[in-house]
């Protein structure tokens, strides 16, 4: 099988852009959010796709959803590979969904072939990568690692206080939450394709990465809260306004940054709300979000607590109290041998340029790691922009990742 | 009349909270905005006090309300007092309302008492003094000052993009907007019966503030435009974050204000929206207000021109561009003797000690200040607080507000 999937790009996009137009943003802008009506439309749709394949599927209590294609020896642990559908709101088409579309097409082209192969291979949609409803990333894989237990899901919250719980059990997903759980060993290996979201491999003119690594995220919620107060009547000394204290922690989120001295540290207020929010009225609170990276844990926990330290000095200095709590603070994974050293031989068969790189993105892979062996194959997206609806990824880079998941695949299923 | 007028303070109170039940906040916080449900009701249930009152409604193309009360000649130009009944998002239940409410109160006082007078007596409920659905304060005495041309209120859009004209018509408003305009000299004078929104009455136990000026704000509209992108992917230097730009713009604002070196000036950013608004996302977009006001025009013009510099600095600095627009830039107001004179006079023979103060807070005072002379009346309000939900003042407070208003009125229409 060297060199010779028969992929069908053409077939891949126009998936990608049927998958595209479940989404509550006007085109070319997505946004699919958990538990709604656009997230449930589209796992129809590519549920539709999994049994049209002849694969096997069942949902967990979250939505996770498993598509089985047999193997010959059903008590060998699978090969598993899968992404996410969720979007952040208006973000684009390519994250996520190419892992999830691409691997269709990839059990497609191995069915195609004609190979008969020792492990089943799975392929899985994962419930909400992306942390948009509860505040939390990879929901879905978190609790199949088990670093997320079920009181800490029943614990979420969304933006109008709805638990998980409500949502998952409107939605039909109604068995125990315990169930979520995954055994160590389940499966063989895993590997997730993704568009790389950042610009390393175009820069270089290379096809595909092969993912050693994954960056640790933090999560901190803060809320500020000052006094508010009519904004022409009261003076510049009498006021204790959030929004300014919250702005200096901004800027605090942003330094500590760029103190630790490696630029593999970023940290992003993502979210800024205000309250009361009025033209003419002092903000008395702010709720902000503090999403902190590094592919260095120890490095990325000594940023975090120089924000809280910031934190803490801008409350006393602006007499505003200013609450940091941390919704996650992961570990970093390693990818294993074995998944990685499919992906190399596979890109190398195929005659794709491969070269080894680190996710500072974090992905549902991150959790996976707790279950089974790794990896990750990234391809190239234009000047390295996601989350935005200009995020884009051309039919042949797609295509060339859509091979080499095809055939790590078979050399995973096939030991 | 002197120290005579039977003012019912208790029904008062009782009206006062009846209106801050139309609200779309829950209690004891109070959101009423332009053209709602809830708005719509409180008008139709003041406008059945002024029937009850005998005096005659009528409603202008903006909603603005005057209600009639008839002097002995016809052709002497009334007096008038009001003020508005919107309230800004989670604020309190005296802003304006005392105004409308004690102006019904002082001429059920004046009618009780037996006493006829040269001049008629209208009471105006102004159409929105607060900015909250149109960006722009005072839109129903701005329009009827004309320095808010027809055209311009053609202009205005709220957060929906819908415009006043297609809400106003929804209301039932249908006349032309170009009527909205009143005459120089339509009023022998206009006062307005408010809280101080200041702490200065209650700190020095003084009972009535007679206000002498009125301070002159500007509104800023600010449109930061960064580069977004994924918040894991995306190093710090490569960034062109539009929050942080923001955030330091927030900083500038404050730092503005403080460098005038006048405890008068005051700068506040009372709205900061950004976009996309998720947890793992870098803002690419940021929308923000700047309010500036003093009782010295040119020092809140130099204030305003500094904020616009720090833009200007901070855009060309980060690589974001920064359009800042001026929604408004108003002069300040001075109250006209014939008033103020007698209102000092009604304080002193009705007991009540009185001094006077400028408004840092505008007004629809302000803009009548256009038409004839005007004059404010201030009660003290707990701790000088205001916009928000424990803003308060005591009955008594209020009554002796309407008592000095009462024998205002009697006073200017007697002559």
């Amino acid at each position: 099988m060297k060199g010779k999937w028969n992929i069908d790009a053409d077939h891949l996009m126009s998936r990608i852009e049927t998958l595209a137009g479940f989404s509550d943003a006007p085109k070319p802008a997505v946004t699919r959010v958990l538990y709604t009506e656009q997230d449930l439309a589209a796992r129809t749709w590519i549920k539709a796709l999994f049994d049209s394949s002849g694969m096997t599927v069942t949902e967990d209590a979250l939505g996770n959803t498993f598509a089985r294609l047999e193997g010959d020896d059903p008590e060998a642990p699978a090969v598993a590979t899968g992404s996410h559908i969720d979007a952040i709101p208006h973000s684009g088409r390519y994250d996520g969904t190419v892992g999830v579309l691409g691997a269709i097409e990839a059990v497609r082209a191995i069915q195609a072939a004609g190979l008969r192969l020792r492990r089943a291979i799975e392929i899985v949609l994962f419930t909400a990568e992306e942390p948009t409803r509860y505040g939390i990333g990879c929901l879905g894989s978190r609790a199949m690692s088990g670093i997320l237990t079920p009181d800490m899901i029943r614990a979420l919250r969304d933006e109008d206080d709805g638990t998980v719980e409500d949502a998952r059990l409107r939605c039909g997903f109604t068995g125990p939450l315990e169930s979520v759980r995954l055994e160590r060993g389940q499966y063989h290996g895993f590997i997730e394709l993704h568009i790389e979201q950042g610009p390393r491999l175009e820069t270089t003119g290379t096809m595909i990465g092969n993912v050693t690594a994954i960056a640790a995220p933090a999560t901190l919620h803060v809320t500020v809260s000052g006094e508010g107060g009519h904004a022409g009547a009261v003076l510049m000394r009498e006021r204790h306004d959030a929004l300014v204290a919250g702005a200096e922690l901004a800027q605090a989120v942003e330094a500590a940054a760029r103190q630790s001295g490696a630029s593999d540290t970023v940290a992003t207020v993502g979210i800024f709300d205000i309250h009361p929010r009025a033209v003419n009225s002092i903000p008395d609170r702010v709720s902000l979000t503090v999403d902190v990276r590094d592919i260095d844990g120890q490095r990325r926990d000594d940023t975090a607590d120089r924000i809280r330290a910031a934190a803490t000095d801008i409350g006393a200095r602006r007499g505003v109290s200013i609450e940091v709590s941390t919704l996650n603070t992961d570990p970093p994974a390693t990818c294993g041998p074995v998944v990685r050293d499919a992906i190399a031989q596979a890109a190398a068969e195929l005659g794709h340029s491969c070269t080894d790189l680190v996710s500072r993105a974090y992905h549902d892979t991150l959790f996976m790691a707790e279950i089974c062996p790794v990896g990750m194959i990234f391809v190239p997206c234009r000047r390295g922009v996601s989350h935005r609806p200009d995020e884009y990824s051309s039919p042949g880079q797609i295509k060339a990742g859509v091979e080499v998941l095809a055939s790590t695949l078979v050399k995973l299923a096939s030991q």
